[in-house]
């Protein structure tokens, strides 16, 4: 496919597209080019607002040969993380709004029932689609409805253990769903795991059918007697092992009718085995189809790792046009290295996100020391615990909405045994256009719950180093880093070192106190300075909690004796969060305690600014908050 | 195996085992005879302490033939949730304490590396052993140690989705890991899934190594050229199908060796192989070992299912000595039977613990509406969200401390959605003689956090009845329900009617208030009765929160207003809990909030009383803290 150098700017196919049907009643030939209009669509919009351009480029003609087939208003289809599901988007209704894709009042980025009726399950986090097509498919029997249930899942999100319960699960009850397996050879980073390598083997599975037609043909050689028993035989096996020469056996294992592999680029033959599918097969099948990540847009294609998801780009070039800088994620990624260097225990751990959380330099320097355990979080904190106890010193790095996956490894392998194993959570706090399902909103409160657990929320990049360097050497227990999305701030003061439990007061003061979590120290010391400039002659006092647990309880208390209102803002959900911890920490003093952070509800993707606007909470919004209480006489 | 007919109070070969290499040094004979008296320990102890009778008398011949060949001060065991490790804890050192299971102050049911140097991993929840085992043997390799790592996991949490992310990663790596596969075709409840399936099949397998044999004494008979070329293309197949003719493809497929399956009571083949596999094998390697739950005692064999976990029991009979009665599991399965009858969308999902969870009649009552997922409660989450998104109505029964493995799917697939699923958390707060892995202390934080969750604790069977009928009936939303382990208390009072965020003032009073939280109201009421002993003239106000979430704030308010004094009481660890979600509310109120509930700490096991009297809350305790606050004039 070659389009990007014959583009042209029209939609003719795509224009005629105002409702799902519509996809159903094109010819072949002509979903081909639908599928290379869609493409450009997908291009045009995600060069302008970022986006997962890879995968949804890869998914487009499955999408397309999906839509040909079933009714997607009926028949219920479960994109497995989303972010593969622009072309469906478009072709389901959306293409109108598609240019509004994850900005602010705009479209998401992953399929939302909120958003559209064809989009039969929210999504965002991986591995979630079998399960979720299971439950939709015994409703439905129990309601006696006819409609389909389809999962479309990737090779990487199958290494979610999720996956395999519910594949397990599925093939028990024998139900009728269907699971598309498109398989691209490589989830978010390159896939791992050993199920890839076996579903590499699948692919050259072609030998083997030669093979078994050879040992048929010798069978003509033998006497008649043997030859019965010889064939009987051999059918026997082949019966109780399925097609035995195709190495279909691990879904057949566990209950699965398998189909392929096929050509996901192949429109007209998908179409063909999705209507056989539909009409001939009973009980659990999943059919396996290959598809090349950014399929189309050769750029993406050449350097699909990169344009997994992007920020905004050059479409003609694939250059980003994103702000340049270093992120938290690559500060992590230097420090972890230069610790690695240092010290021949320390290990890095990845699920499937190499690149993300900045380890791709210590993946290349350190590869005894670099494990990416798959989409596979639960596995890799108790896999952490496991080298822990055993006196390595492992990094775990992992974002902070993924962490909720493996709250119990965190608590039953890891806190519950006092293992040093460092936790360090990227993505905390908003993270913007990736929106609800990704936010890291609620970290702060589910690690602060458990027992013996360090939690830092580092101000900057300096202060994320020295955190850092301050678990390496700490030897009594887990311990919790965590740390935004974006550019790394530097700060103006040298940071003092890290003592456990100790804030640090960046602005000595009195009557009124700020304390900010984290990157919400921005907005504390943002709130402070506005004070300052409408009221000079106060003496507010500035706070760098950096120790959400334990809580610095000394600095608390005397803060209670000099200040009448004392102000927590976090980058964290409210409820069980930072300033409740102080709040409940100082309810029986006389100051009042005034929370600010992210509000009890499910915040949607737009940029960081937008949102935080929205819910009330910059800088300015907290502070004309305050100042009736502040400064009464200021405020008319 | 008869012994129950001879058994004689003599323990003449384990009396000789003070350390672990003892066994070492015994002979083949001798083994049987440990394995016997070994057997007698357990069910003396347990037929007192109550325990995990059934998986432990299956796995006494497996621990025997492991202390046999390797060392477990130097290699390596994990044991996969630990509760069928009596046999292990007896023959490590631990036998002298034996009889002081699951006691306060004594030896934990599990495995704990606080307790023993032999305890290589501290485990209670399922699925977690090829994590930890693959985590220890990299670090091993790491720091150049020659060890062994070995995880002796069960065919039920091998449907633990973490097993399969372990098997999948650890068959990417092939470090040498050995995974002994304790089969006993029955997790807790009688096991489910395809897997299962597949691995019974395994066991008829032996004809097919009769037929293999078969085809290759036909190919004799096969021209020389064409014999040469047949035995070419087997060989070929066998050698990149492994041994394809005993169904052994599933592990070999994730890049494990398979040996087995072997029979779990035969030391003397056990010990064989394990040593083969010890000196020989390369990479990771699967033993499959088919035991039989409950072995060698008639009783428990019969009644595997029973005696997996009891209470104290007459040895003679097998009849429990425990106490009878009506636990808030049989009202849970009761009532949810009652609204099945009433309407066809109900459903009722377990993960692995029907009899536990009190679902039994259930799944005898209405089969085409329950459902066991086996051991997978992340896939038991969002399976019964697509069951919701499609109009069904399902009840997800799970153990409070097992809740904590699906967090994110309740997050992201539940509440994000709003889907009415209702989350029955039985075994919430202290659950006793399980101890710290088992103890529900987080639950209430966990799913406070939680945008859009309404959570209410009931105080007794009535309130429980109650609000799983209103939960019946509410659409909204996803709602949870927690109730302790243990026996139904009954309502002195009549219970009012459930209003979404409303409590229960079961006392008006003024000056001081209680507010109790689910189990916890009984310690309020205890706490408010000494109150009123010690000061008949005071007037405290007694409420029973109901709703910990959303808080009734009308109610905080009234009470900061009327109240000097506002006492929480739950039964749930304080951080990010019930207490501090009121401490919050009311930070900025003249009222003082005073806070009662599990500590920021790991409690161990012991009775439900012997704990809180550790962690001084029991009422008196309470009382006695408040007294000099409450009654200053009456404290010396």
């Amino acid at each position: 496919m070659i389009f990007m150098t014959t583009k042209s700017d029209e939609y003719k196919l795509l224009d005629t597209i105002k409702k799902p049907a519509d996809v159903r009643n094109l010819r072949f030939s002509q979903l081909r080019d639908l599928a290379m209009e869609v493409r450009h669509r997908i291009i045009e919009v995600t060069s302008k607002n970022g986006g997962h351009v890879a995968p949804s480029l890869g998914a487009t003609d499955i999408a397309v040969a999906l839509l040909k087939v079933f009714d997607p208003l009926k028949d219920r289809i479960v994109w497995d993380v989303g972010h593969q599901s622009y072309a469906y988007k478009i072709l389901t209704g959306r293409n109108d709004r598609f240019d509004t894709l994850r900005q602010f009042g705009g479209i998401s980025g992953f399929n939302n029932i909120f958003e559209s009726k064809a989009d039969a399950f929210g999504v965002g986090h991986s591995s979630t689609s079998i399960s979720a097509a299971l439950g939709i498919r015994v409703a439905d029997e129990l309601m006696q409805r006819d409609n389909r249930a389809i999962a479309v899942i990737g090779d990487g999100a199958l290494t979610g253990g999720m996956s395999f319960e519910a594949i397990n699960h599925a093939g028990h009850l024998g139900k009728n769903i269907i699971v598309v397996l498109n398989d691209n050879a490589y989830s978010i980073s390159p896939n791992v795991g050993a199920l890839q390598n076996y579903m590499a083997s699948m692919l050259v599975s072609k030998s083997y059918n030669t093979l078994k037609e050879k040992i048929w043909d010798l069978s003509k050689n033998l006497p008649t007697k043997a030859r019965r028993t010889f064939i009987t035989g051999v059918q026997k096996i082949e019966e109780s092992m399925m097609n035995i020469l195709v190495p279909n056996i691990f879904f057949e294992d566990l209950g699965f009718k398998y189909v392929g592999p096929i050509d996901g680029h192949d429109i007209a033959r998908m179409v063909r085995i999705f209507n056989k599918v539909r009409h001939n097969v009973v009980g659990p099948v999943l059919i396996h189809v290959v598809t090349q990540k950014g399929k189309g847009y050769r750029i993406a294609e050449n350097d699909a790792r990169h344009f997994h998801g992007v920020g905004p780009f050059d479409e003609k070039t694939g250059h980003s046009l994103g702000h340049k800088g270093v992120s938290y994620s690559k500060v992590f990624g230097d420090t972890v290295c230069r610790l690695a260097e240092k010290n021949e225990r320390v290990v890095a751990i990845t699920a499937a996100m190499t690149d993300g959380t900045g380890l791709t330099e210590f993946a290349g320097r350190f590869p005894n020391r670099f494990f990416d355990v798959g989409i596979a979080e639960q596995h890799a904190v108790t896999f952490a615990a496991g080298l822990a106890v055993r006196g390595a010193k492992p990094f775990l790095a992992i974002y902070s909405t993924f962490m909720q996956r493996a709250l119990d490894q965190v608590i039953h392998d890891v806190a519950l045994q006092k293992l040093p194993v460092v936790f360090c959570l990227d993505r905390g706090g908003l993270v913007g256009d990736d929106g609800a399902t990704h936010h890291g909103a609620f970290d702060l409160s589910f690690m602060r719950l458990i027992p013996g657990l360090i939690v830092i929320a580092p101000r900057c990049s300096e202060e994320l180093v020295a955190a850092l360097e301050w678990a390496a050497g700490y030897t009594e227990g887990p311990v919790v880093i965590r740390y935004p999305r974006g550019l790394a701030l530097h700060s103006k003061t040298p940071i003092p070192p890290i003592v456990p439990g100790k804030s640090e007061v960046v602005r000595p003061g009195k009557g009124i106190a700020f304390i900010g979590a984290g990157k919400a120290f921005g907005d504390a010391e943002a709130v402070c300075d506005l004070l300052l400039a409408a009221a000079p002659d106060l003496d507010p006092c500035l706070v760098n909690a950096r120790f959400i647990k334990p809580l610095d309880t000394d600095l608390l208390e005397k803060l209670a004796q000099t200040c009448e209102h004392i102000v927590t803002i976090e980058d964290n959900a409210l409820p069980g969060g930072f300033g409740e911890s102080v709040s409940a920490y100082l309810a029986n003093t006389s100051a009042s305690v005034h929370c600010f952070g992210l509000p009890d509800e499910f915040v949607p993707h737009g940029t960081i600014d937008e949102l935080k606007g929205m819910l009330g909470i910059l800088p300015a919004d907290i502070f004309s908050k305050l100042q009736p209480m502040l400064l009464p006489d200021t405020t008319p």
